[in-house]
């Protein structure tokens, strides 16, 4: 039995916990740890039986008998806690982005080709949604042919706090990059050149923050195709989540997915639900399947679905993005130092 | 140039007129006949070019230049004209019911074996609809297998007057014979037996009429499969005419059609066009088909594609439905004298 | 923590062991029995933690510590088994149906009277379908207006075995009783009369076999309304669960659940996936939630959902349409000796 | 009655000319003209009733008994013949684009500005069509609030010849310019900015022909929002024309047309029919809405719904879009000179 420890305490880091409890037989959790731990953690963790609880995540770390840490903490921490994990011989699942600096991800690697024993999973979850996953198998089927365009429309209910705004590394690193990550899922291709529109249109705020709200951004890939991501940070219908693979021999489209299927007809109109709220509705069952994958390539020696290079790549797509936008040109993936 | 009569220049004749004037090339009005002839109806027919406008048809009847004639007066004079018409030489066009009662239909189709030169056509115009034509297509190419259940759902938007109700010879002759012709037509196999139930739901004031205004009627059929038609004189959403056939190797299905394909979607829901209002919107295409099929069966002497035989099963089957509702029972069509 | 027995290991059996030790924290399961408890199923219940695995179910009604059971043996234990299991005092969620013979569910209905700490619930899942309850709810909530008309379609993707089929009690009583327990679910009034059209066009095993395998079954409710359901057993595009209410006001409409949203174009068309195969995919969900129901009502001392009269309404619905069919008539619910 | 010449007998000429024949009361087409005139035209011709049927277009111009003319020709004559349609004081319908230099434009702009009673329309069809006018007119009466992100999907179902695409003066002026009609015509705003990326993957001949045939084009918008369009020269599954405009309460989205709502469901997957072919038959309601509206402007003396401006406009969007491309950098409408 495999022992797990889950570094942050927060919505996402019980999301796991939950995942692991309900769907994983070959783990268990040992540890969690937060370093503003309250209350109601401790009693969640009591709940799913997990015996330790700790403000200080290098308990975890020291703890020779924890196997694997997934690692829920606050952005800015993701990297230097990774670099310390893989040095303490545990396996890492990383929530997503490894850093907003690409030295420090760079550094993430270096440790991992030190210990090659390692095992480094990073948190694009989408990989695991049922709708993206079909997309994938079309286009991999071959029922499209040859992909020629990508569309990704990716727009979330609600703009987070300006605090957190500001925090963020912006929208692009912050939001755009599982768009990012899907680019390269769907199509099998990497990018090698950015143009991004943007601008403020849902809240001035997130305007004097820095930061833009609305995007379009434009992808080259290596194998000549093209993508287009367009994003929002409010959809007052939902989350909306879709992809339409276009190809010589056709195209795959995935909807969003609403909690039934039920369609009401009145003198008003036929109308069905809006697509479920926000992300912890829609990836419930993808997040338990990562972390099933994670698990599974620990306990059966298999390489993680999405490594460490993974989660580099969107975050130079990410910064040449920022770059497009700010210098209003296409920017290619190679500009980016690292 | 075939030179064409309409007799009755209300809603359904001008419908016809249009038709004619817009698609069909080898025919031309020559003239209309309504004992009500309103200012509005002369109107149309000068703007329609056509030269002679009567209050009796019996001129149309009578003016040897005339090839064919469209009955589109009040149903209780359908029978009459028809066989006048026949007898005078005059290719028919009858709007739906030939008669609500059998043994007039019969003296039709003895007519008509009188003079077999001359065509029948009875107005069932659903055989013309896009919709319903693909669905007959599917079964006919084989794509559902054997036929084992046709659903058909039939539904108007609103119901007739109480002084139409009176005279309507009821729910089944007037509304649902359309339904009765489809079981026919998508099947292609004869009903042998009927079962309706059927209520008054939406206006009191039709029940107090003598008829229901709500039905689902089970019909089984020769070659051993079944049907079930469902009905109401309301439907708050718009005219709901839709149909499925399911077989041995799946099903085909139609839906309703709508103005546009735009679907709105706004924090209450995710909302659609409701289907077009009636029959003059839904089915309109179908209505010019019908006579263009009517024209061009005459010009190319070919048979009609939905014959006074055509006109008489639907009859039979909605009398044994009125049987069925009255004694509770199902009802074979064999009960029904003819 | 209340403790589980689970008298039945079979698929059912371990369906809901599964719901409870994943999602059902009052509860832990302490044993199963069946007679013909194989290898298989030794090693599930070890995976699970279950201590106690019995070939003899009495074993589990004898256990002072074991708090409820769930009765998933086969059909023909169902009523001697709740009986048993009430004067034991367990609790017991029990499989439907509850018997093929109504004389039978009566004395379950009678112990449970002389028993009333003991709750008793009926495996009618679909109740916690998200799209049934989405249909039931837009009824409640008026969005309909008075309900008129209720579809039901419910179709099978594969015939049973010849040999189930013999001891299925027939297909009224095995298939269409979950539709009977809809009809009475969605509309919320009692059923007074069936009419049932039948016939064998499947597979002529099933009609030597002395049952049917497609039917059109009309219902006249007391509120006035009326249902019809639709059942096949073999679609081949695999199991279809939809339903419709139509009233006043409008209609609600529900269709299948797929295993993606991927729509495929390409030059042959635009192609959706099927349906899930069958209820253990459609339904999963919905059988977690009626065992959380279940131990919620112990728990929390409130009625179960669906409760033994739940249990009975429908197996007197379906010997109706037994009745119907064999006579070729519609039949009262009160002609059902109870 | 207002009397026509069809100057070009091509299919658009012949489309516009029935048209007018079913549709249009208050105009009949007095003359036809092309210098290639063969015998299927004067066929044509003569089976509408036209009297007149030219090798030259000028008689038409000569023509004092015809108040508008068609102009259907190649491209390349287009402006030429509406600066002489217009100093012969003839109303023009000129199909788009105006012309593909932008100072041959001006000229007519200029001409007209000299004739202000001549009514000058160009043939933006799709402004006509009912899903398009659908979102227009969900944008206008606030449905999604603040428009944001509008994205348009148009591929056509075969790219053309190769000899007509080295004279039709790119996919931007020549396909494409339909969508940056329909961007003005759906956001009510004027492009400042053109970002267009593009490459050749349908046929290399294309490319060896100077041109692309797959493209994502990114616009800034005058009022802040921003659009996207992509474009294919080749869809499998048909003529894909679909919008979808974004804003601050919602979105509005179309999908495609097809010729029935037919369903097929089998082992296979659930398959609806592909989308209408092409232009002619997606938008041959369209084609006849507009010229009703030609007609309409004269008749009544009303501003042309589509005017020569906006017959500019997509042609400096088209050269700042070929200029984009080119420079692979975002092109201000400004740079283009006009």
């Amino acid at each position: 039995m495999l022992k797990v420890g889950i570094i942050g305490a927060g919505r996402i880091g019980r999301v796991h916990g939950e995942s692991i409890s309900k769907y994983v037989k070959e783990a268990e959790i040992k540890a969690i740890a937060d370093p503003f731990l309250n209350e109601e953690q401790k009693k969640w963790a009591k709940e799913k039986g997990i015996p330790c609880a700790y403000t200080d995540y290098k308990k975890i770390l020291e703890d020779p008998e924890i196997d694997a840490v997934l690692i829920c903490s606050s952005t800015d921490t993701h990297s230097k806690i990774s670099i310390e994990a893989i040095q303490a011989h545990k396996h890492v699942f990383c929530e997503k982005p490894i850093d907003h600096d690409v030295s420090r991800i760079k550094e993430v690697i270096e440790e991992l080709k030190k210990n090659p024993s390692v095992k480094y999973q990073v948190g694009f979850n989408r990989r695991y949604d049922h709708n993206f996953k079909a997309v994938r198998q079309a286009v991999v089927d071959g029922k499209v042919g040859e992909p020629h365009i990508l569309k990704i429309t990716s727009r979330d209910p609600e703009p987070p706090s300006i605090d957190y705004v500001k925090v963020s590394g912006g929208m692009f690193l912050d939001m755009t990059i599982h768009d990012f990550d899907m680019v390269r899922y769907l199509m099998d291709s990497e990018v090698v050149e950015v143009y991004a529109a943007g601008n403020v249109l849902v809240d001035k705020a997130i305007g004097e923050a820095g930061d833009i709200d609305t995007a379009i951004i434009t992808l080259k890939l290596e194998n000549g195709a093209m993508a287009v991501i367009d994003n929002s940070r409010k959809s007052a219908y939902g989350y909306d989540q879709r992809a339409e693979v276009f190809g010589s021999k056709g195209q795959v489209t995935i909807a969003n997915d609403s909690n039934s299927s039920a369609v009401v007809s009145t003198e008003n109109g036929v109308t069905a639900e809006k697509p479920m709220f926000f992300f912890l509705e829609r990836y419930m069952q993808a997040y338990a399947e990562e972390i099933t994958e994670f698990i599974d390539a620990i306990v059966n020696d298999k390489n993680t679905p999405v490594n460490a290079d993974d989660g580099l790549k969107p975050v130079l797509i990410g910064l040449a993005a920022q770059k497009s936008l700010k210098e209003n040109r296409p920017v290619k993936i190679s500009e980016i130092k690292f």
